[in-house]
């Protein structure tokens, strides 16, 4: 019996533990936005540095931010020579409204057929129960083979407003070979996925002016220009018939697809009909050449999020609008970054915005897209311990998303990310009904000792 | 000494009295639009009732509607063959608010310098009582030389909703000459001016679906349309870069200007620097190879009044919306109609909206545009009244706004309407410190006086 086998066997025979410990973080309401959750935020953080305390990691520390504070802990029990690995991963979760639609309390963990329903089930404290439940497993038994750092922050869900002030200040103790984000999911409950890109984001808002205050439509309309057409115009003119971006240069460092790399993606569950569903849509539309599944994981995208005008409420109110208002996000892939789309919006503006109105661009959010070399070593063995625990190789899969703490991590540590995670798609995250699929969690759990020893090797 | 030189005395020697009932009648706080003030419409109902009744009007009706009273006088001793004027006001103004903006009490009326400020001093009780004292000036004196029906109601301020209904029940009592409209104004103290013309409105809501629900902009951008964007594209289109508006036949009933109009608007004191002022602008736009006059008043126009889509609160959200939405509307002018610009808006979004989207319109409000021929007896007699009054002869303009009683006296009871009414145009209607300038009132009485003998001559 390997070492990993006694890890994997000492799971097995814990697994109602496992599932009482995970209902235990769950009952914890760490909803991050909510300034009446403050005690809930520490008493989680607290039940997490606990864990990792009776797990043998020292130091754990509970670290203050402005906000919400951060767990970190260290293990370094392993062998000369192993890797070090950074595991991240978040202990607040969102909002529950519209909390009528529960069917359980959301925080009363409830299993109904093969599911945990709860907030946060799958995100993410499933995922980081998961990971620590294979770490006792390990710890129990034979010893963890790797050394492990753990970043538990409690704001994810609110746009980690503190995290990167910590990881400068902790810039030399978090030092590791690579991050291992478990913030993810797996494709459906028999296909494993290891997901190797995600895309970055640029967004903007867009605010024109024409009048100095709202005017009679039928005083001045026809004697000046209406702001709402001119941003119509202007963001008309961002994308062509073909779905191709138009902004100047806006392909440049777009790294294009390998045939190797499309062909892995057509193997993916993800076909047209399976976007229409997902989507709710009849008919799907979008750059040309490319399936949907490329076009939403590993092409960029320019999306318009918000529009406001002029009159929006119920019936008719002649105004002829002083001001118009756009959010607007693009989506990037390797190699493109927030600063080059900036420079292709401006320059796209420069040209479009006519003489007749004012006009300025907020940067509202920005983070550089990320891809993990498919044949790195930490690639190499979650492929190897997915295949183990499942019976079939995963498949490779980007993610349309954006995930700024791997942004973060790699621009600030210039470690890369592995995402590997097991939540589904059908999680209800965000959503009423959240859950956590328990096959999933327990196959999760062997997987990270597996993946845990094959990267050691 | 003929019969306008003595009304005119009269109106000369009465003028402290005809402000102290001017004063009177703006106490009244009549707001239509709020249920709180029901006494008060009723109230005022009754000043303007008790008025005609002193005046001699027989009979004076307060007719009952389903929101506030409708005042019906009819005055009928003029000599035979005399024309009979359907004269048409308001008695309700809008509310005051914000009411901390106003220098007086906007139901306290206060002459500070030339003006009388309170709400409804201008729009339109200043109006109403300009007439009726001239009415009273006549009465008192030689008579009146023509016959008068007076329609006062207390719902334009709320769109006029039951006015229809009113002009149908009692269309036979209605039966006039022509229509006198003082709900309007001349374009400075010293310059008259004739409305003769008023552009019509097609006003309508668009609604494009995209996905069934709103979705996350990372995981299914570029799987997917955007409503947002279909629509932008859509709107956008509907407008060229010469400021044309390229819906399919819109221009084809479109009256051309002829010479002797251009001449005549080009005489108006609104050049492009008034227009830049009164609108706040540095640049005007609108269709090529017309004067802005032209545009804003005699040449149809397409506004996008209210635009909506996706997160339009402060920040990012990365929401693929489900919906976006556009209200738009029309400014027509002879001889289009609001049934010729829905058939141009169908035609043109059958053709524009993609196969990607679900989309519907929705009909908000509409009425024709109005023309008065400038030859006509009652156009002559204003002119050559207010020629008499102010030594000058007066403009002649269109307005680029629309006035709905307008369309409805034409198309139900088939009467043209001469707009004579003596506001400003910086009178700050529906604003705060509403005003009306007095020399102007009391001209306005002395032209309404010339006006009664110059049409029965």
């Amino acid at each position: 019996m390997t070492a990993a086998d006694a890890a994997i066997q000492y799971a097995r025979d814990h697994r109602d533990q496992f599932l009482s410990d995970f209902k235990e973080l769950v009952r914890i309401p760490s909803i991050s936005t909510l300034p009446e959750r403050q005690g809930d935020m520490q008493r989680a953080a607290e039940w997490v540095a606990g864990q990792l305390t009776k797990l043998g990691f020292d130091p754990v520390q509970i670290v203050p931010t402005e906000k919400h504070p951060i767990v970190f802990g260290e293990y370094r029990h392993a062998p000369k020579g192993a890797p070090t690995i950074l595991f991240y991963g978040h202990y607040d979760v969102q909002p529950v409204d519209p909390v009528e639609l529960w069917k359980s309390d959301p925080f009363e963990p409830t299993v109904r057929g093969d599911d945990l329903f709860a907030r946060g089930a799958s995100d993410m404290k499933g995922q980081v129960i998961a990971h620590m439940k294979a770490v006792e497993a390990m710890v129990r038994t034979e010893g963890l083979p790797v050394n492990l750092k753990y970043l538990i922050e409690g704001e994810e869900e609110i746009g980690s407003p503190n995290i990167g002030k910590f990881v400068g200040d902790y810039k030399a103790k978090l030092a590791s070979d690579f991050c291992l984000n478990a913030d993810t999911n797996i494709l459906a409950p028999d296909i494993p996925a290891i997901t190797y890109g995600l895309r970055g984001l640029a967004y903007y808002e867009i605010r024109v002016q024409g009048a100095a205050a709202d005017l009679h439509s039928g005083s001045f309309g026809g004697a000046v220009d209406n702001p709402a057409m001119v941003l119509s115009q202007v963001l008309g003119g961002m994308r062509d018939a073909d779905g191709r971006i138009t902004l100047p240069g806006y392909y440049d460092r777009v790294r294009p697809l390998t045939d190797e790399e499309r062909a892995e993606m057509a193997k993916l569950p993800q076909d047209d009909a399976w976007w229409m569903k997902a989507s709710g849509t009849k008919v799907l539309f979008g750059e040309e050449g490319f399936t949907a599944t490329e076009r939403a994981t590993a092409r960029p995208t320019l999306e318009i999020n918000g529009l406001l005008s002029g009159f929006t409420g119920v019936g008719s109110k002649t105004v002829l609008p002083a001001r118009a208002m756009a959010k607007i996000s693009m989506r990037l892939v390797p190699d493109q970054t927030p600063q080059d789309a900036r420079r292709a919006l401006d320059a796209y503006l420069k040209k479009a915005m006519p003489p007749t109105v004012t006009w300025e661009v907020e940067d509202l959010a920005g983070c550089t897209p990320a891809i993990v070399r498919r044949d790195s070593p930490a690639v190499k063995a979650a492929r190897q311990a997915l295949e183990k625990v499942w019976g079939r190789a995963p498949l490779f899969s980007r993610q349309g998303g954006s995930v700024p703490v791997v942004s973060l991590i790699q621009d600030m540590l210039g470690l890369d990310s592995l995402m590997l995670g097991f939540g589904l798609p059908d999680d209800n995250l965000h959503a009423p009904n959240e859950k956590q699929h328990l096959p999933n969690f327990f196959r999760g759990i062997e997987a990270y000792i597996w993946f845990s020893h094959m990267v050691a090797a």
